[in-house]
């Protein structure tokens, strides 16, 4: 009756999802104190004081025909224009209004970019693990996935050989998420050029253009003062699909950007064509009165701190446990190998201790699980005696 | 170097587009004042005052991060009950959540209803004229788009005859839009009933099923106390996209919903593969300010009664004028026969009188034009003139 695409969809099912559901009938059965979710990627530290302000700011003193009426399927110029020129002073780069287009979160930045470069067959390069609605994305479009597993032995940095190995004339764009999810390792300037190398010369070989498109939900959440690469200034072909879901705690208000820089090949045809794309989507234009509060709160900083607190803390529960986990210089996510190659397992064990976490197979690879920890500090502390029973289960601490 | 479908996109522009920058160059040399721009459907009638009430209550009384943080794809639970019952009170139907999906408005709702429905190849019929983005959301999904004309001796009416030596056994769905754009017909219950029964017995004969998909932006703007038939009641296989754009002139917002009602064919799987489709077309879920809004302004009523007068006046200039016209039961639009057949030069030469109308091919119906009346009223009785001169040049009316 319905689509064969979702057909397929309907039947996969998602993993974190399941998970989401077990742990609403273990909040039943031993108190919602009593789960220790690490299952989920939804901010928990406070949206800033700003946004509230603003929103009521914004409101009382716009006449609201304006407010909330119809505007360029871009999105406001003005609001553009105050992102452009927030970027130019962060990263010395030359956008203008015209280099964006205001989204519905980065995911319909994603869905924009792909609609407007895929032909069906098209190949779009991914190195897993990779949050796998990508594929989703891909599908959208009838593109094909070509999943580039990251190496290990690398930190999980993509691997420019890889890559090279992987392009062929089919070649249409490369998805990269710095950084990332779920790994939380934040690519290197080293890694960009040595991706930017292999991309620049293939296409050339190939005589095709092929685009890097770059999803930067969580940009801003960096420690350790690490800086993440503003890709546009590393390889000319980038498209940035950026959010402030993790940045401003707001994922539910769907409000990100497309950046086409000026230096990519064709960029006006694809600006016009991503503009277009924007609207026949469905998404018509980014909800308007969102556009409005980012113009107010664009420079408000993340609030890393908590997540930073978290971070160590959990690096110190689950390595002093004997897990072995790759400390994550950027998002909310700590990757962290599982000591049986079955992570499904794995995280099913783990339940037994009111433990979720997610297995790796959901972002394409297996023998890992993503601890997310963006959760109350004191779950972390609290779920401390938990992970080292579940790694004594495994021959790795003692109880 | 982009898709090819898209390539079609950008090469095609848009007739409204096009008006819509012939009027910013006209205002630039004669005024804006003096610029009678009957071209765009944004709605004009100032949002009600309770739309600002609600966003300030809301964002001052709720926890920020529960504000505006994930939700179901589907949207609140309390957002989508309360809908559920004000569409029982007023139409006697059964609804609850588990039929709503909230949407980015009713263009994210239809574009969620083909997702789930179409394979490609699968056939769509459409009414003409009609909103030629319907187009661009069925070639979304790689449907193909059947047009079957509204016939003007029937007043616009769809023909029940018509529609059944348009379906095949690809035919997977009728999208309507009642009230209607560009016509601004409402489709009466016996249209419906007869439609109804074409489809529901040739379903039955092809062992198919067709899907009725009803597209309702207009639904609220209605004159004359014409009642817009509530499809579910009519034909079991009803989907039904609805967005608050127009009742509650927030456009911007993109806020609306998707129905899926019990008793359509396999609806759990319909209605399951719908929440996918939102979530996987990127929209992941509609705007959360917006939804908590609706759930305070649901029953707000529409400000019908200047689009009313608007109504009136502008069909006493036109007739006055001699021209032949649809009169309007819903929506904000007027449907106008050109004196020529050739409905772009007619548009083309109202601009001498600074008056812009949208030719009829931009909805795939020569020999008519859309004058649409969601303006200021003095703007109807300035143009009047106009109207007369550019009436006078086809020999219609004397200076």
């Amino acid at each position: 009756m319905i689509s064969r695409k979702m057909t397929a969809m309907t039947r996969g099912g998602s993993a974190i999802r399941a998970l989401f559901e077990e742990g609403a009938r273990m909040a039943e059965k031993v108190g919602r104190e009593n789960v220790y979710d690490f299952s989920l990627g939804n901010p928990n530290v406070p949206t800033p004081e700003s946004v509230k302000d603003s929103i009521i700011a914004i409101t009382e003193e716009t006449d609201p025909l304006e407010l909330h009426g119809y505007m360029s399927n871009a999105g406001y110029g003005f609001v553009r224009e105050a992102i452009a020129q927030d970027l130019n002073a962060r990263f010395g780069t030359n956008f203008s209004e015209n280099n964006l287009i205001m989204t519905v979160g980065a995911a319909g930045a994603m869905n924009v970019a792909l609609k407007t470069l895929l032909n069906p067959g098209d190949e779009v390069i991914v190195f897993s693990p990779y949050f796998l609605e990508y594929g989703n994305y891909i599908s959208n479009f009838d593109g094909v996935l070509v999943d580039v597993p990251a190496r290990p032995e690398n930190g999980f940095q993509p691997s420019a050989g890889d890559l090279e190995r992987a392009i062929t004339e089919r070649t249409k764009a490369v998805v990269i998420d710095n950084p990332n999810n779920p790994t939380g390792v934040v690519y290197t300037a080293e890694t960009i050029r040595a991706l930017a190398e292999v991309m620049e010369r293939r296409s050339r070989e190939l005589g095709t253009a092929i685009y890097l498109v770059s999803d930067e939900p969580y940009r801003e959440l960096v420690y350790d003062g690490a800086q993440v690469p503003f890709l546009t200034k590393y390889y000319r072909n980038t498209l940035v699909a950026y959010s402030w879901s993790k940045s401003l705690s707001m994922p539910g208000e769907r409000i990100g950007y497309l950046l086409v820089p000026d230096e990519a090949e064709e960029a006006r045809t694809i600006y016009n064509a991503a503009v277009i794309a924007n609207r026949i989507l469905g998404y018509v234009n980014a909800p308007a009165l969102q556009q409005r509060l980012i113009a107010r709160c664009l420079r408000e900083p993340a609030d890393v701190a908590a997540y930073d607190k978290n971070r160590r803390a959990l690096y110190d529960v689950l390595t002093g446990c004997g897990f072995d986990c790759v400390y994550p210089g950027g998002a909310y996510y700590m990757w962290m190998r599982t000591p049986t190659p079955d992570d499904q397992e794995f995280s099913d064990r783990a339940k037994k201790y009111n433990i979720l976490v997610v297995p790796g197979r959901a972002f394409n690879c297996t023998g890992y699980v993503r601890v997310a920890y963006c959760v109350s500090h004191d779950v972390i502390l609290r779920a401390a005696p938990g992970f080292k029973k579940l790694a004594a289960e495994y021959g790795l601490a003692k109880e």
